[in-house]
């Protein structure tokens, strides 16, 4: 009934989204946009319970320039529970959390919502989507607290899985730092992502439901990830797994219950690798072309997890670049690809 | 520091902000402007951490026809404690209570805010009024949980009081259906109220911070309060006392700390009356022209807080019409006006 996107981003960007409202569907209009940013800590929401294509903030969210930030996550709905034409039931919902802004919006329908127990938070709408934004975050709160070991994400992935007993269910979500896509374990109405990694030129994701308008972007230290229910260009994209979790931070896949990611391959060969290595080393080893491993290995030094040994006489991004990991993050290296195998 | 706003209305209203951004004071630019309404039980927040009068969102607001309600809350920034330039920073701010969304604004600088308690919700941003926020929020949830007796006013009071202790304290929150304003002991800054009965023609509501936009209310039942740090009309505004909470609902002021409204002062001769009441004996006793008691008579029969008798030949604007309480509403009534003094 709802169609989902989002992005995040390794360096802050700009967006333009225009909703488009079903609009080339006539007998089918939404009732219902919104979309999350953050623009720091704390998360900005625009949304209203009208469709999209009637809406003058709407039109004005597609041509303003300043919704900026590395996570974003739209929305678009179509009413099944809970009554059409309000606020309170229009996604995406919000909660603080220990000091974390949590933005939620989910699409299916879920069966028995109100059973959902939820100690610490109760929903001011109907749906069951912010019921289940409730549990989820009630669970979170008993269960996790912070993110701190990779077990963590294996136990959203469990509480995920058990309300997705109850129905339909993909939900996007994010506490301001991470971003969180879950997929439905029948794959009801699809979802997919798209890798997208700089250099590249001004580019427009387009479907009935939305057209983004990403900034051009030179810094070849830009990578993220764009998620939507269906593709948005003709590139290919990849398809979440049945009942798939997949955890981004900074432009990264840091987790999946499904898969590795190329980008957590290279930082964990690279981190039980006893000494340091070069990328020829990790282009072998991972048998794929230089210039992704060699991008990607951007990326991660960018982000400060690996460091460039100091005696290197080459650049970073030559084939006889040799890293290590940042012991100063191996905690949270850890928390994403494990412990390290001390047979390795 | 910051400049406060706020409106409640008994029937749903729509009006323009324009956030003027002290653009008449050269040299003391706002770090940050911000609207919240609630259109239904969940509030909408429209804010930015730059000068209004740079803003393209706040010229949208200023010409946004969808803002409507009955409760608003705006207000204006000049950073003290807390980085510049922050969302996070910006008022208002947004928590979820038993279901309730709270929204909240204040002026003033506290001291050692950080050891404000808060067992049940964290600050996102840096500043004190979050703090007090978070702090305030708690206290509630201990001490009162939902609003059943004039004590839960009196002890809202209280927590007020008591964060004042720690500096300079004005604030205005909701949860949607109370608006509450509290003005500081010492009179920082200045709180002051004006009633805005219909019937009104366009009103407009101006000052070198913003210029509020009334529509045009015909309906003679409609009644309000508009609350801000100065006045903004050429009438005479009231001033808040030192210390004083004054709450709101339904464009009702159904307590104070300080004072009886004239609306609850003929609610309870009402509810007090041994038997039904005519309006001309209200005027009697009360001692305030026809016009003026007639009017506020009409406000609280269309809330549905007094009832004419059937047995009456004239309509309810008759100085013969007879009044009693409506006995379903007992229990709110008492709330606001104390329970039932039976030596009367």
């Amino acid at each position: 009934m709802c169609e989902l996107l989002a992005l995040n981003f390794g360096m802050e960007t700009s967006l333009q989204i225009t909703f488009r409202g079903f609009q080339k569907r006539g007998s089918c209009n939404p009732d219902g946009w919104g979309l999350a940013y953050y623009p720091d800590e704390s998360a900005i929401i625009i949304k209203e319970p009208i469709t999209s294509t009637q809406s003058k903030l709407a039109t004005f969210v597609s041509k303003y320039s300043e919704i900026r930030g590395k996570i974003f996550i739209g929305h678009v709905r179509k009413a099944s529970v809970g009554n059409k034409g309000c606020f309170k039931n229009t996604h995406p919902f919000t909660r603080e959390l220990d000091g974390k802004q949590f933005v939620f919006a989910h699409n299916g329908t879920l069966r028995n919502h109100d059973s959902l127990s939820s100690q610490y938070f109760t929903p001011i709408g109907d749906t069951d989507s912010e019921h289940s934004f409730c549990h989820l975050l009630s669970e979170y709160k008993d269960k996790i607290g912070s993110i701190q070991k990779r077990e963590h994400f294996d136990c959203i992935h469990s509480i995920l899985k058990a309300i997705n007993e109850r129905g339909n269910f993909n939900c996007i979500f994010s506490n301001g730092e991470y971003l969180f896509c879950y997929h439905d374990r029948d794959k009801y109405k699809g979802l997919d992502f798209v890798e997208r990694i700089a250099p590249f030129g001004h580019v427009e994701l387009v479907d009935d439901d939305w057209k983004v308008n990403l900034d051009e972007e030179k810094d070849t230290n830009q990578h993220g990830y764009v998620i939507a229910t269906k593709p948005l260009t003709k590139e290919v994209w990849k398809s979440f797994e049945s009942g798939e979790l997949i955890v981004l931070r900074n432009g990264l896949m840091v987790y999946s219950s499904h898969r590795t990611s190329l980008e957590m391959r290279i930082l964990q060969t690279i981190r039980n690798h006893p000494t340091k290595i070069e990328i020829q080393e990790l282009v072998s080893k991972l048998k794929r072309p230089f210039d992704v491993i060699c991008r990607q290995v951007q990326v991660l030094h960018h982000h400060d997890l690996i460091r460039q040994d100091s005696r290197d006489q080459v650049s970073a991004d030559h084939k006889n670049a040799s890293f290590f990991t940042n012991s100063g993050m191996n905690g949270i290296i850890s928390c994403w690809v494990g412990k390290r195998d001390i047979n390795n």
